[in-house]
């Protein structure tokens, strides 16, 4: 079963105004910012409900979220769902014709084990997958 | 408190097939199809764990959703957050200069009253309040 959102990501062109906007106008708690080198991103989580929002600044204009933001501008950027093992369940959607960015698991933002999905075969939703750990 | 996420909504090209991929592979229970003549799509609603997917197929393409669909092609369409009291909410967000589609609630889909924000107000993000109810 892989079906639960974990989180909802905005790429941002100004992630200090856009936390201030999801801090003070939506209510929401800020938990944590961080730099990812390899993601060239600065990206901060916020806890929104039962999901958490993750706001997305590039650090770079090569990397993926600084060519998104060039091409689309600020918007919606991901859907990330749970799942209890990545490497099953990448197995299981190859088997089903999902095509994978990510054949192997990767580490992700908060030193979690990821891995992305091809928008092209999730309706157009870059969709990612987070591994469960024991929270 | 705004910031409980409630819903992501997809735009996609063929509901049925949309519906079938998040069932199966996904393993997301289908809640409810509904016709929404006013807004033009064909909506499907699905349990994504704590919050719920919202598939939407225009059925003209004059629609918002269809408009969205040519331009953009499929992908994410929009967030929505659940809100106590709708009209308090659209209230505090005017006083505090966020531009509003919808300056009085509507009925959306299920019933529910709901508004919509405008995607230049939060960070390019079509954004939906969606009232609660007793549930």
């Amino acid at each position: 079963m892989i079906g639960r959102v974990h989180h909802v990501a905005y790429a941002v062109g100004d992630l200090r105004s856009a936390v201030a906007f999801y801090e003070e106008v939506f209510g929401m708690r800020h938990l944590q910012t961080e730099m990812s080198e390899e993601q060239g991103v600065l990206a901060a989580r916020l806890q929104a409900g039962d999901v958490e929002l993750e706001l997305l600044q590039p650090t770079n204009p090569d990397s993926p979220v600084g060519r998104f933001l060039a091409r689309r501008g600020e918007g919606m950027h991901h859907v990330a769902y749970l799942v209890p093992n990545l490497e099953r369940a990448l197995g299981e959607l190859e088997s089903r014709g999902v095509e994978l960015v990510d054949r192997e698991p990767r580490v992700g933002l908060g030193g979690r084990r990821i891995a992305f999905l091809h928008p092209q075969s999730a309706f157009g939703v870059l969709t990612e997958l987070v591994e469960e750990r024991g929270e």
